[in-house]
C-alpha cells in the first residue's frame, strides 16, 4: 500500500485518475488538489464520487503531499516542471501527466510551449512513460513524462512497423480524431455542445503540440529518420482517439497482420485486432487498452493502422496508473482490469 | 464461487450482465446463450470484452445451463415465463430481467403483453426485486422478477413520500425519460441515430407497459390507493434515466429533505442529494446507484422529485447482480463497487 | 421594404436572426452590433453566413442603428431596457428578443432579474409579442416583448383548454426540456459537449425566471386563477424544446382533440397533430411551427399535451420576424415559409 | 415552371429532395413514390413536410410520373439502371442520385455492385452530374449521374491542386468522415444511435465503392495517372461530410491558397476560406455549399485539404437540384440560396 496524491484533481485527467486509484487496491489517496476549488468536498465537485471520495480539494501548495510515496501532476502545461524538483529532492516519485517533460529538447519544448523551460536538467532524467518501449526504464524511475493522449495512439500503432523496419518512415501520415474530453476541463466556446454538438473540425492542421512528441519517439525507434504529417481533429463524443494511420510499404510481400499479432502478444493492453476488423472507440471507452486494426487495400504497398484508445484512461490516467503499478513492482493489470463500457 | 448462465446475452442488459459478472469474485460464468450468435465468440460480437469473456455463444436450449446454480434470463418479454419451470424444477434459482413475473394479476400481464401468461402459477411465489421494498423476500426467493427501468426510478423517487402518507396518492405524475440502450439491441428505425440523435420526443403518452407494474408497486406501498399519470420520453443519449416526480404533499410542514435522508441512510445504492441539487444521469453512469433530490418551489405544497438511474445498471443487470447477491448471501455491493464513468 | 438593426448580433439568437432577415425579402439589415467583435466582419464570426452577409459587426452605440426602422435587442436581459427609449423617441419601433419588457410588474421583473427595472413606465405599452394572443396589438405596437422561448411552448400548449375554461387552472404541470442552445452562446462548463452532451438533468427545479412570465401569461387567458409548477430541463441537443404539459379535465366528456384542431385552425404557425401523435423536436428544427398533440390515458380526466418549437425560431428570432411582419403589415408568413430541417 | 417527381421519396435523400423542391419556385412536385408507403400521405412519414407537401406516396410504377419533364432517383442502386429508359424513351430527363450510372466502364461497375449492369449502353451517354468540372455538358444531358457524397467532397478538395498539375497525382490519400445520414433511412443495427452515438470507427478501409468513383473522376482531371488510397469513417452527427486530403507538392514554391482562391471565384457554391482556416461540417449544414480550407505545415511539400459539405445536399439532393437547374436552364443558384443552419 503506498501514498499517492493527485495535484490538479478538478480537471478530466485529474478526476479520472481519482476514479481509477478508488479502485486500486494498493493504493491510499491522500490529498487532492485544487486552488480554485480548495476547502470543497471533492464529491461536491464530482457527484459521481459520492461515497467513494471523502476528501476535501486542497491547494497546490499543500503539505499533506509530502506525506506521499508518489504524486501525479494533472495540472496544465508549465506547472510541472516548476515543483517537481521539491519533491524529488524528497524521494518522492513523479508521474507528470502534462507535457512538462515529455520532449528532450528544452528549445524545442519553448517553441511549442511558449516559454523557457524551468529545469532542462530533469529532461534527460525523466522517462517517456509508454510501458510498450520503455517498460524497464518506467520501473526505476523517480520522474516519468506520462504520453499525451495523440501520440499514445499513433505511437502504438506505428511502433510494430517501424521498429521492423517495414515502412517508408520518410512518409508517414497521422490523421487522428478525439473526443472534447481531450480539451480538458474548460469553458471554452468551441467545445460548447452548441458548437462543437452536431459538427465536426481539423484543428491546428498546420502544427500540433504533439507533432514534436511523436516525432522524437518514432525517431526513437525507427531505424530511419522519421517525417510524420499530423492532423488533429475533434470529435462530437466525449470519450475516445482514432488514430488513422498510414505509411508506405517497402516490400509488398510482408505479412504485416502477423508481424502485428506477433509484436504485441505478451503485451497485456495493446489488442491486434483479427484481420479486416475496424476498432470502435467504444470498445476500449473507461479501459487502458488500445485496440489496433491493420489493412492493405488490395494487398498492396499502402498500409493503414488503425488504432482507438480511450483518451482519459490509455491517454492519460491509465497509463499513469500502469507507470504507478510498474514503479511500484505492483503487477501491471492492477486496479486497470475493468471491461470497456458498451454500449 | 457459483455458477452462472445468462440467457438471452447479446443484448444490452445481457451484454451489461456479462461486463458485471466479470468484475464479480463470486460467480463463474457457465454459458452465456443467443441463438442467432451461437458458435460465435462472445467477443467477436462485442469487441470490448475480449480478453474477459472467453465462451462462445451457446443456443438458449443449451444443456450446460443446467449446471448453473443461478440463470439470468435477459430474453425478449415471453421467453422466460415459458422456460423458468424446467430450471426451478431443478433447484437451480431464477432471476428474469424480462416482464414476464412482474405483475401478479396474469389478466393485467396478457391485456399488456400481447398474449396468455403460461404459468400463471408463478407469479405468486416470483418475488418482485427491488431490495429496497423487498430485500428480505429475495434473500429466499427461487425466483426474483427483475423491476423494469422506468419502475425502479419512479417507485424509489416515490417510496419514502407514499410510504410514509405524506402526499396525496391519488395525483402522481411521473414525467420519465430514457435513453436509447432502453430500447434494446434491436435495429429499429425510430433509434436510429440519424432520426433520434438530435431530437426528443414523448412516446406511448397514452400508455405504456411499466405503468401498471409502477402501479402495482406504489399500491403495495401506499396506504391509500394510488392514481398515476406517467409519459416516457426517449433521450438522444445511450445510458440513463431521468425520472421528474410530481405530488402534492398533504402537509407543508413536513420536512422532506430530511424524511428522504433518514429513509434511505442505510441504503448503499440509493443517495439523497443535498438541499437545492440536481442530479445528472452522467452521475450514476455505468454504477449501480439511484440519486435523488427534492423540490419544493416556494416551500409550497408541491413536491418534485428528481431521480436517476443508469437504466442498464440500477435499472436492469446491475439490479439482478444485487439481487444475486442477497440470495446468495454475498454482501450486497459485490462487483457493484465501481464509481460512475464521468465524464 | 424597411430597414433593420441587430443589436447584440454575436449570440444565437442574433444570429439567428440574420439567419432569417437574410431570407426575408421585406428588409434590408443595415447593422449588426457587438462590442466584443466590432470592426469584424459576420461572416468570420458565423461562416455559415459568408456569401449571405456582408457587414462587419459595429459597436452596440453605432449611429447607422438610427437610420432603422426597427431595430432588435438580441441582448443579455438589462441592456434593452436602458437603450429602447432612444430608439422609441425617434419613432424607431422595438422588438426585444430579451426579457426586459416581458413582465407587467416591475417589482417582479426585478425579484427575478436582480436589479431595478430602468423604465418602469413602458411595461404598461410594451405588447407580449405572442401572434396567437395578441395580433392585433401587435400590429400596432411600438415596442414589442418577445416572448421567452419556454413560455412560448407552454402557453401554446396550455392556451386552447384555459380560454375555454375546460381544465382546472390551479392544478398545471409544465415539465419542459430544451437544447443547450437556449443556454446562448456563452462559454459556460455546464453546457460544454463534455459535461452535458451524453447526460440529461432539471435545474432551477425550485424555481425558474420563466415561471412568472409564463404565469402572466396564463392567468390573462384563463377565466380563474392559474397556479403552475414549471420544471425545465437540460436536453443533450443544440435546438428544440419540448414541453409535457399536465391537467385535469372539468369535464371527461369533452373533446380535446376536436377542440385543440378548431381553436388553432386558421393558425399558420401552430400545427395540431392527429390523435395519437408524438411530436419530434426535430420536425419543427428551423422552422416557425409549435407542434401539439393532446392524450388521454384511458380517455380519462386527465389531459397530457405535447408541445414542441425550435427555441430559436418560434422561441425567439422566428417569433420576432413574424412579428415584424404584423407590426409592418407583410403577410405573416414573410421569411419564414421554409420546412423544417431532417433529418 | 416545369413538372418534377422524386422516385423513392422516403429515404433521406429522397426527402431532402422534397424540401428543397418544396423552395424551388420553378418546380411543380407531381410525385412522390415509395412502394411500402403507397397511398400514405407524405407528410404522415415527414411530419416536418407537413402544411408544405399534400401529396400521398404512389407506386413506384405510378403512370404520373409520364407527366413530368424530370424524374429523380433517388433509389437504392439498381433501381435506376432498370426504369431509367422507359423515362428517356419518353423524352423525360433523368437526374440519378444512385450509383447506377456513375461509373464509365460495366465491369467495374459490377465488382462493386454486385450484379450486372442492366444498360451498359446509357453509360457513355449518362454525364456526371458536378457542374465544377461538367457544367456545359450537364445543361444538355438527358440523363445525369449524380456524385456520390464522399466524391463531391474529394473531387472538389482536389480539383484545383490536380488539374494544375501540382501534386504527384500517384500519392493521394483521403481520409474522409460522414455523418449517418449517409448509410440512408433504414433500421440498420450499427447505425443505431445506442451503437454508433458515443463512439467512432472506420469502415471498409480496404476498399470502399466510392474510391472507384472517385478515381474515375480525378483520372479525369488529372494530367497524370491517379492512385488514390480512401479510407471512410462514421461519424456520430446526422449531417456532414468532413474530407481531409493530402498529397505532396511537386516544387515547394507554389502558392496554394491563392491558386485555390482563383480557381473557384466564380464558383456559387464553393467557398475557399481564408489562410489558416478549418470549416466545420456544421458551417455547410442544410445548404449547398463546400467549403475547403489548404493547409502546408512548416511551408513545405506536404500539402493538407479540408473540405466539407451537407452529405445530403451538396453530397446528394442540392446538387442534384443545381443540375437540375443547369438542365432547364434556371439560374444555378434558385432554390439553393438559404444559409447553412448553424447553430
Amino acid at each position: 500500500m503506498i501514498k499517492t496524491g493527485v495535484i490538479g484533481a478538478s480537471g478530466y485527467t485529474g478526476v479520472e485518475l481519482l476514479r481509477l486509484l478508488v479502485m486500486h487496491p494498493e493504493t491510499e489517496l491522500v490529498a487532492a488538489t485544487s486552488d480554485a476549488e480548495a476547502g470543497t468536498p471533492v464529491s461536491s465537485v464530482f457527484p459521481a464520487l459520492r461515497g467513494h471520495v471523502h476528501l476535501n480539494f486542497v491547494p497546490h501548495a499543500d503539505a499533506s503531499l509530502f506525506d506521499c510515496d508518489l504524486v501525479f501532476f494533472a495540472t496544465p502545461n508549465g506547472a510541472a516542471m516548476r515543483r517537481a524538483p521539491e519533491f524529488l529532492d524528497k524521494n518522492i516519485r513523479v508521474i507528470d501527466l502534462s507535457a512538462d517533460f515529455r520532449l528532450k529538447d528544452a528549445a524545442v519544448w519553448s517553441t511549442w510551449y511558449g516559454e523557457s523551460h524551468s529545469c532542462p536538467e530533469l529532461l534527460d532524467a525523466a522517462v517517456y512513460g509508454l510501458p510498450e518501449i520503455n517498460r524497464e526504464k518506467i520501473k526505476g524511475a523517480q520522474l516519468v513524462a506520462n504520453p499525451g493522449c495523440y501520440p499514445t495512439a499513433v505511437i502504438l500503432g506505428f511502433l510494430p512497423a517501424l521498429q521492423n523496419g517495414i515502412i517508408d518512415s520518410a512518409e508517414l501520415i497521422a490523421d487522428a480524431k478525439s473526443g472534447v474530453s481531450g480539451a480538458g476541463r474548460n469553458a471554452a466556446l468551441k467545445t460548447q455542445l452548441a458548437e462543437a454538438g452536431e459538427s465536426f473540425t481539423a484543428y491546428t492542421a498546420s502544427g500540433h503540440r504533439h507533432q514534436p512528441e511523436i516525432s522524437q519517439a518514432l525517431n526513437g525507434i525507427s531505424p530511419t529518420s522519421v517525417d510524420l504529417t499530423f492532423v488533429p481533429h475533434l470529435l462530437p463524443i466525449v470519450r475516445g482517439i482514432h488514430a488513422t494511420l498510414y505509411a508506405t510499404l517497402n516490400d509488398e510481400q510482408t505479412d504485416v497482420q502477423a508481424m502485428y499479432e506477433k509484436f504485441y502478444e505478451n503485451e497485456q493492453f495493446v489488442d491486434v485486432l483479427p484481420q479486416n476488423s475496424h476498432p470502435t472507440t467504444v470498445s476500449v471507452r473507461a479501459s487502458n487498452v488500445c485496440r489496433i486494426a491493420v489493412h492493405r487495400p488490395g494487398n498492396q504497398r499502402r498500409l493503414i493502422v488503425l488504432a482507438v484508445i480511450d483518451n482519459l484512461v490509455k491517454g492519460a490516467a491509465g497509463q499513469a496508473v500502469q507507470n504507478m503499478n510498474l514503479m511500484f513492482d505492483f503487477p501491471e493489470t492492477t486496479g486497470l482490469e475493468t471491461p470497456a463500457l458498451m454500449p
